[in-house]
């Protein structure tokens, strides 16, 4: 057991407050602020993308017993449907028979999270606005504004989960050796909605990720509870098929009749969501160190934040509380030691999920829908069925398994490198589930040994 | 000509004083800002990096009719001299007959721009310290500290020259698609001091760039006209042969017997000056974009910080004083497209010679005393002779020319390429200027035609 300490969260974010409940139970007294409103008392929408939960993000919420109450408000996903430009639908199943993601709704979850939080004693602060963190105390400022007057919080250590653009991290940048980097992607999204029929069911199937993979630009569709689709339409900002070539009514409608033909029954608001909502950015962040002494730790999008096409973001920041937590089990009081050891452990594996992260828009967004591509998904999975304990595919290891994320990198790139070998086989159409192909995998996996 | 506009410069460094006399020059009036005291005023030295300037920073200062009043202050330098471990010394020339690089200290050089600024009519304001600009307007805030009253100044333009941690650039970081890296080397330096003779002579031949290679640190020596020479110790922060393990008297005097004892007569304040000057560190930063529309652009250090082992970092950024004056000459008043074209045109460039600067520590410190490094020289050397139409070696290229660094780096790695081919050839060392190898490298060179 720690000794309990009085513990700063700031940001009320999902990871935020899932870090809480977790520190409270340890007997800490934890307190954490949020620039903005109580989320339970806002109306959230309009610039965000259906958020899904897999295994990683389920084993933390399992650890500290909250599984059931947020897959209650899940919907589970087995499957992506793959909307073709001619009007056909393809299916692609994510895993084994029972193996399935969950589409959440980013408001729903937070604001169940932030109720589960203040069950568990957590106090919360909203609207404070920490602006500065002293390192070597953990004391934070607060204020109205950067630049106005600040109050100042003691605290035994403070934790920034106060994503992307975290302030937290914004103090600690301003030492020497902290490394750090912010890339921004050319593509934006921007949120767009497919209502529930009248009697509240959904319009699509539910249980799929619906995409219409175009090239350089995608929709996609993830269900909600009350019948809706969250929709999301990623494209780029300037250039051939842009948001830039978007500006008018007509141009927008022509462009979505041309391009996604079978929305047009389905997404009636599209006019007005798409010219109210805002076009939103995507960037990969990074950093090191993510800690400072015992007294201050960065943890979720406040240290790594991603791309959103693996569907990671949530669960990669709820595993670096499992991290977190297995360190606490491990070094006990040592708290210095203990983060030493949570950045130096994660580090890697949140670089590797968001190279995987960056790769998948062209998966998503072009490969979906190419030939060769699905051929080799279907080889993959003929042999992995095959032979379960020789090949488990990417996605796989990523999304239904615990394995690190630098692991299942390594040995997707390895898998790919095989997979290249395989589809260039004569004739590998008609031979595709044939010995020769059997053969030719299990040698290449031996000569990995 | 252009119309004559109120520009700022913020930082009175090396490139700042450089633009300030190009756009005084112009015709406009041009305020320089510093958050130091005027550098003629202080005593400068304990932390510098000696300065060599070559073919791209001559450039820069001919054109404004500047060469010869820096060149007086210069001390040519037309080779290394290698300290080995074993008492010797080699000498490397940088280039052919004639072709020379600078020694220039940093304080000398820097009060006699700021001189010349003055001279050209420039203003200056000391101890001002600048915290942020209005990227729509130019104007940018003044005051004592960064959360205390601040005072604003007009500008029609302004321009960042205030290096790699700049507050100007800091204000564009804050916008969406700005992209941004730091990353900071695990090498620290020192400054330490070769003292002039009694007769004012210098005590090692002046008109050598001095290393003593070692592997993982490095020991150099840089001439001051004084007699003296700046040296600088780059060695890493922590691990095996660091700083860190360099925290007594008796440590230190002990580690420089052992690693440079040819340097005990020349160094005779090493315990004093070591512990008293500060460990600094070293950073590669990039971001883009420099500019925003026609009120804001960086410069320098401010935009591309890089390491110093290729001794490139001022004229990088004197030439992109150069290419900012071509895009003057070419857009006249239209400044906002005038800006767009420096930047993107520089871009390519400075990401180059960051990348060649990364990897010449390797060079300066491990291959200068590689045999097979001094092979490979002496073998470019001899070809580049025979056929100087053909073959110009990378160090040429990048520093005796004005080549974008770009290109230099491109044709650097396909000549290595090449090299490579041709350090296999069985007994390279008995027939390394034989025909076979003449031969190997002129078909190798076709085939990239």
């Amino acid at each position: 057991m720690q000794t309990p300490k009085k513990i700063a969260v700031v940001g009320s974010g999902l990871v935020g407050t899932l870090l809480a409940i977790y520190l409270k139970k340890l007997g800490h007294t934890v307190h954490v602020y949020d620039r903005s409103p109580d989320i339970r008392k806002i109306n959230f929408s309009g610039r965000s993308i259906n958020l899904v939960l897999s295994d990683r993000g389920i084993k933390a919420l399992k650890d500290v017993g909250l599984e059931d109450e947020v897959l209650g408000i899940g919907i589970p996903v087995e499957k992506r449907a793959i909307h073709t430009g001619v009007g056909t639908v393809n299916e692609q199943f994510y895993g084994k028979d029972g193996e399935v993601i969950y589409s959440l709704s980013r408001g729903l979850l937070n604001k169940k999270m932030v109720d589960l939080a203040e069950q568990a004693g957590v106090e919360f602060f909203f609207e404070q606005k920490v602006w500065d963190v002293d390192l070597t105390t953990a004391t934070i400022s607060i204020g109205e504004t950067e630049r106005g007057e600040w109050t100042t919080k003691d605290y035994d250590l403070t934790f920034g989960a106060d994503g992307a653009f975290s302030r937290i991290r914004h103090r600690m940048q301003r030492q020497s050796m902290f490394n750090y980097s912010q890339e921004f992607l050319n593509i934006g999204y921007k949120e767009l909605n497919i209502p529930a029929n009248p009697d509240g069911t959904h319009k699509l199937n539910k249980n799929a990720l619906h995409i219409w993979p175009r090239g350089n630009f995608m929709l996609m569709a993830l269900a909600n509870p009350n019948g809706s689709f969250t929709c999301t339409l990623f494209m780029p900002h300037d250039g051939e098929n842009s948001f830039e070539d978007l500006k008018t009514t007509e141009q927008l409608v022509t462009f979505f009749a041309k391009h996604f033909p079978d929305t047009k029954e389905v997404i009636p608001n599209l006019v007005e969501d798409f010219f109210k909502n805002p076009t939103s950015y995507l960037v990969t962040m990074k950093c090191f160190p993510w800690t400072y002494s015992n007294k201050v730790a960065l943890i979720g999008d406040a240290c790594h934040a991603i791309v959103p096409f693996y569907g990671h973001g949530m669960n990669a920041g709820f595993e670096d509380i499992t991290v977190l937590n297995q360190m606490i089990e491990q070094y006990g009081d040592d708290w210095a030691n203990l983060l030493n050891d949570y950045e130096n452990s994660r580090k890697p594996n949140t670089d590797a999920i968001a190279e995987l992260s960056y790769r998948n828009f062209m998966e998503m967004s072009s490969k979906t829908a190419d030939e060769k591509f699905l051929l080799q998904k279907k080889i993959e999975k003929w042999f992995s069925d095959k032979h379960p304990d020789k090949w488990m595919p990417l996605y796989s290891r990523v999304t239904f398994s615990l394995q690190p994320y630098s692991e299942a990198l390594a040995i997707g790139d390895f898998q790919n490198k095989i997979m290249e070998k395989v589809l260039k086989i004569q004739d590998i159409e008609e031979k595709w589930n044939s010995e020769e192909v059997e053969n030719l995998i299990l040698e290449n996996l031996k000569s990995a040994i």
